[in-house]
């Protein structure tokens, strides 16, 4: 009866359980509060004409980047880039970035200079403006947290809860590139702490290691989607791999989905290093993560605007629940997106 | 001439100096950007008649706090106080939180669960939705930031840097009794450790350790002052201590100061309690800090709506810059307040 006791354990939750469980008795109070915890921002009301969204996003030394690998500038960058990300998945415009560090007492202040180099660095290349933060030491490690504003039109704001089914599932850009950076770096890591005399050997894979060390977040996405006259039905971008997001959507929706290995967009470079990893480039793609390109529904008469369009790639539809979610191989299988994603597969 | 290798350690810059570096070349690409860095807030376009303001907060353990003697409610209780105290100390009204956590493996759910009820106990009192965040492991300890949304109206907004000379320097509540808190805290761990056997006699100090574990922002100052019709020139809240608030006041303002000990508020308590540990109630105002009251100015011409009231005491007054930034204790010699605050006098 202790049902305190009886609890499930962090690792059984999981990110996204944890967050429900944790904020599932918030009750709102303000009337400008217009959409909380469950999409990748908070709406809220802003004029008229105009939401203001809001995200917030931690990066953790040693969790989330290794700065064996990790140059300082670039992770700045990434830092603002994955944060704004979610300003643009849900169709905004991205404006200001509050930026919030811990450094312990091994960090000089250079490496800080060079760590906001690349914040400020993707401020101007995205047109955000950083306006305020907080700094403080840490006992341990590097800890960067950053918070997005950014702003949408009330009739252009896209959740991630309103597929359809029947509405084409599509993905801008390639996939799989990023995760294969980071199995480089890991590599060359494991290389050089055997033999530190040893240069690792990364120019061959420049393109692939700057896709993982310094992502770009889809702004131009948002941008060209407003110029085919094209408002998807549901977005998301693409941070833990594609299943991972696929099940939000389709949960999100009450949705179930038929996507086919076939149509995932690869690059020729992806389709070479893969086998290089003894990986494929659907398990890249799957169990991945990190890419910030955008996964979006577009009603079946919005698809004219889009089809054949070299930035976006149809990968497969909503289906009603009851038909399941599911990833059709090359081979014609069917197999059940997992709420683990790929990686349990 | 090597200007890069002369750089100034981040002890000698100070948490201050080290934001003002950090950020120093941000330009603005936005205009709904109205101000950034250097005030408690953000301040954004909203509407016609309104501003958003955004302040983020981060707290790391045992950098902000001990778990020791903190527990996890309370901290989740402080946290929110402490961001919000940001949204207040602009005049505004606290509307939303986002909060993101970083926990190690060490806290059990049943812990995160505590530091959540914490949250939303103070989002119920302070009527604030919690509408987002992360939630992420940690290789080591605890970790929360709260960003947190407010709104203000154009005309009534309170910045650091409105003062002028002869406004009157006035502060909410009492000071000095988070820190003796504090130091009780402290004391009762040290004889902990000592001897577990001892049990911590914390009983009859109640109120002043709840000072330091659970502070009250001052939401009801804000709408006193409306109430009062007064809008202050300037303000901040207590958060390092009265020296170091009053020395960002003159800064920002280009002002100088004489604030005046025999002025200063204090509860009976620290009266008694500072004694016990060798302190000044002074001490405890100037070098204290996490008070969360509000320092504020007001003009002459708004001093008589406000004179008298008991939630308020009139410490000093602003004088032009070249006068200097004095404290004048009870012997009447006046102090020169320093960048470091109180705590080096």
């Amino acid at each position: 009866m202790d049902q305190k006791k009886e609890a499930q354990s962090i690792e059984e939750l999981g990110e996204f359980g944890l967050i429900k469980r944790l904020v599932k008795t918030s009750k709102e109070s303000n009337s400008s509060t217009v959409f909380s915890v469950g999409d990748d921002c908070a709406v809220l009301e802003r004029n008229d004409q105009c939401y203001t969204l809001i995200s917030k996003d931690v990066m953790l030394e040693n969790i989330h980047f290794d700065l064996m690998y990790v140059p300082l500038k670039q992770l700045g960058y990434k830092a603002v880039s994955a944060a704004i990300s979610d300003i643009y998945a849900m169709n905004g415009k991205a404006e200001q970035v509050l930026v919030a560090i811990a450094a312990s007492s091994r960090f000089p202040l250079e490496a800080l200079d060079d760590l906001y180099q690349g914040i400020h660095h993707a401020c101007a290349v995205f047109m955000v403006d950083l306006v305020g933060g907080d700094t403080s030491s840490s006992v341990q490690g590097l800890m960067i947290s950053v918070s997005a504003v950014g702003v949408v039109e009330k009739t252009k704001i896209v959740y991630r809860s309103g597929g359809k089914p029947n509405d084409i599932l599509m993905v801008s850009g390639d996939l799989g590139r990023p995760y294969l950076g980071l199995q480089i770096l890991e590599r060359e890591k494991a290389v050089y702490l055997s033999n530190p005399q040893i240069q690792p050997e990364l120019e061959r894979f420049d393109a692939l290691v700057k896709k993982q060390l310094m992502p770009n977040a889809r702004k131009d996405v948002v941008e060209l989607l407003a110029n085919l006259q094209v408002i998807p039905t549901s977005m998301i971008d693409i941070s833990d791999g594609l299943a991972s997001e696929l099940l939000h959507l389709c949960q999100s929706g009450s949705l179930g989905c038929s996507v086919y290995e076939n149509k995932l967009p690869f690059h020729e470079e992806t389709m070479l290093m893969s086998s290089e990893f003894n990986l494929t480039p659907l398990t890249c793609a799957m169990n991945g993560g990190e890419e910030y390109e955008l996964l979006f529904s577009v009603s079946q008469e919005d698809f004219d605007k889009i089809k054949g369009n070299p930035y976006f790639t149809p990968i497969g539809y909503f289906t009603p629940k009851e038909e399941g979610r599911f990833l059709v191989d090359n081979a014609g299988v069917a197999h059940e997106l997992k709420a683990q994603g790929w990686r349990h597969f």
